[in-house]
C-alpha cells in the first residue's frame, strides 16, 4: 500500500512516521519554502518512540520520499492524508486537487479538526472516497482515529478506511453523525474555553490551571473518560448515585457552559451507557481494576510532572500574603 | 496530630484511608445506617493501594475509630475534614456543628466540590480557621488538593493548611480567587457538561464519547494539561502557532460552551504562561519528555482500558449499513 500525505507540519510528520513505522512506503509534499528539511528533521525525531513501539518488518525512513509537486505525489498513491491549516478555503483548494490528480479509487482522509466531512467534500469529483480522519498529537503514539464519513462517502469507503486506519495501528472511533469539532475535539474544546476563561478571568495562571487538571482528574482519564469516571466515584451506586448527588450540580454556574437538562431520557442513556461499559464486572472489580491502573500511572507521571517553576511559588507566597 | 473525618462515603473513606496510611489517628463519624461497616468496607478496600504507594511508620487500620457522635469525634481533634452530602443547607449545619464541639483553634476543611468558602464559613463562631480542601476520587492514590480560604480565613491558618494537607502527601493548589466550582471541577464540570449534550443530542453513546478521550487526549492529560498540551502541539512554535492556527476556531461552534475573545492581554499571558512553565527546557526536550512518558503511559493503559463491549460493536455496525 503506498500513502501520500499532503501538509508536512507537526500532524503530516506524525503520520508520516506511524505509516513508516507500519512498514509502508509514503511519498510526501509541502509547498512551504524549508518543507522537506522540517520533516525530515521532525520525522528522525520521532522515530525513536515509534520504534520503542515496535517496528514492522522492512520499516525504514528510507521509505520515505518528498515532491514539492502535488500531482507527483499523489497520482500512484492508494490512500492520501490531507494535513494542511485549518481554514476551508485551503483544505478546499488541496482537496479538490487531490481528487483530480490522485486515482479515482483512492482512499483520501483529511486530518480536519471540526471542518465537517459533507462540506469538504461537496466539490469534489469523486466525493464517495472522502472520509474526516482526525487523529490525535502525537500522531506517531496516541492510537485513535475519528472516521467521520460525508453525506456523499460510500459505506465500502468507510470499511475500507477502517481497514486502512486499523492496519497501521490505531483505534478506529466511527462518528455516526456529522457535527463541527467531531466528538473529541469538542470534549477538549470545552475544556480550552473554560481554561481560557478562568486565566481571562484572573482567576488562575495557566500553570495553575494545568497543574489543577494534572495532579487529580488528568491522572484518571487515561483510562476512563468523563463517563465512566464518574460512573466510578459513585461507589457501590455507581452512576445512579452520582447523578443523584451532583445533578442538582448542572443547574450551578460550576462552569461557563450551560448543561443540558437531566430529563428522564438522558438520565436513562447514561447510565445504562455506564452499566454497559462495566462489561458485567462488579463496581468493586471496576474499582479495583481503576486502582492498579491509577497507582501505576502516578508512580509514572511523578517522574515526568513539569517541575514547579519560580512563578508557582511566587503567586504560592502572594496567596499566603 | 488527630485527624476527624465527618462524613464516610466515598470521599470520606478516601480521607481516613489516606491519613491512616500516613501514621495518624484518625476519628470517624457518620449518622447513616450502616455507615460503620460501609466505611470499613471500603476502608479495608482501599488499604492494599496505600500500602503499594507506601505505608508511613506505625500506619494502621486499627488506629481509626468511629463514633455517631459528632461532638465526641470532633472535640479532641487538630484537624476536621468535612465530607457530607453536597447539599448547601446539610453542609452549613454540620459545619456549624463541628465549629461549635471543635477546639477553637482547630483546622476545619471541608471536601465541597463547589460551594465557595465565604458561604460556608459565614455562619462559624470561628471562621478563620475554616478552608475548602477539596480533594480528588481516589482520595487515598490521587495527590491534588485544592485549598481555598474564604474572606474570614486568616494567612495563619492558610499556611497551617498547607502544612498539614502536604503532610499527609498531598499537593497543594492554593486557589487565589473564590468561583463556584473552585478551579479543577470548572474544568471537568465543562468537559462532563459538554458530554452530556453530545449524549443528549444523539450524536455519540457514552462509550463513544469515553473512547474519544481515553484512546487519545486523555493519556495527554495525565502529564499536562490543557495549556502545555496545546503548547507541545505547536512545534517550534508553541503556543504563539498553537494561537495563530486555532484562534479562529474559537469562534466556531466546535462545543456549546462560547470562548473568551481572544484579547492581547489573554494572549499574552496564556503564551507567557506556557513559556514560564516550561522552565527554560526547549521545544524540542519537551516533546522528548512528553513522548516517553507517552510510549510508557500508552503501554500501562493498554493492560487497563475497558474490553470493547457488544454495543460498541454493535454501532460499528450500525455505522457502516
Amino acid at each position: 500500500m503506498k500513502f501520500a500525505i499532503v501538509g508536512t507540519g507537526v500532524i503530516g510528520s506524525g503520520w508520516i512516521t506511524r505509516i513508516l513505522a507500519h512498514g509502508h512506503d509514503v511519498v510526501a509534499t509541502d509547498l512551504a519554502e524549508g518543507a522537506y528539511g522540517t520533516m525530515m528533521k521532525q520525522v528522525e525525531q520521532n522515530w525513536p518512540y515509534a520504534e520503542q513501539l515496535g517496528l514492522a518488518p522492512g520499516a525504514s525512513i528510507d521509505r520515505l520520499t518528498f515532491t514539492p509537486d502535488l500531482k507527483e505525489a499523489v497520482m500512484d498513491a492508494d490512500v492520501i492524508q490531507e494535513n494542511v491549516p485549518e481554514v476551508e478555503s485551503i483544505k478546499n483548494t488541496v482537496l479538490r486537487e487531490i481528487d483530480a490528480y490522485a486515482p479515482p479509487d483512492a482512499l483520501i482522509g483529511s486530518s480536519t479538526s471540526g471542518i465537517m466531512p459533507s462540506e469538504l467534500q461537496q466539490n469534489l469529483k469523486h466525493p464517495e472516497r472522502f472520509v474526516v480522519a482526525h487523529p490525535f498529537h502525537p500522531v506517531y503514539i496516541l492510537p485513535l482515529v475519528e472516521i467521520v464519513p460525508g453525506a456523499a462517502t460510500t459505506e465500502e469507503n468507510v470499511k475500507k478506511a477502517e481497514t486502512i486506519y486499523e492496519s497501521i495501528g490505531m483505534d478506529v472511533l466511527h462518528v455516526r453523525k456529522e457535527v463541527e469539532g467531531h466528538i473529541a475535539d469538542r470534549l477538549m474544546e470545552a475544556l480550552w474555553r473554560e481554561a481560557l476563561h478562568i486565566v481571562n478571568d484572573g482567576i488562575a495562571t495557566t500553570e495553575e490551571v494545568d497543574k489543577a487538571f494534572t495532579h487529580g482528574a488528568g491522572l484518571r482519564y487515561a483510562q476512563h473518560g468523563p463517563f465512566m469516571t464518574f460512573h466510578l466515584a459513585g461507589g457501590e451506586g455507581g452512576m445512579r448515585h452520582m447523578l443523584k448527588q451532583f445533578g442538582p450540580a448542572l443547574k450551578k454556574p460550576w462552569t461557563k457552559l450551560e448543561a443540558p437538562e437531566l430529563t428522564q431520557n438522558l438520565y436513562d442513556n447514561v447510565v445504562s451507557g455506564c452499566e454497559s461499559s462495566s462489561n458485567a464486572y462488579t463496581m468493586s472489580e471496576l474499582d479495583q481494576n481503576r486502582n492498579e491502573f491509577l497507582v501505576k500511572v502516578k508512580q509514572l507521571a511523578e517522574e515526568y510532572w513539569p517541575a514547579e517553576t519560580e512563578s508557582m511559588r511566587k503567586n504560592k507566597k502572594v496567596a499566603q500574603s
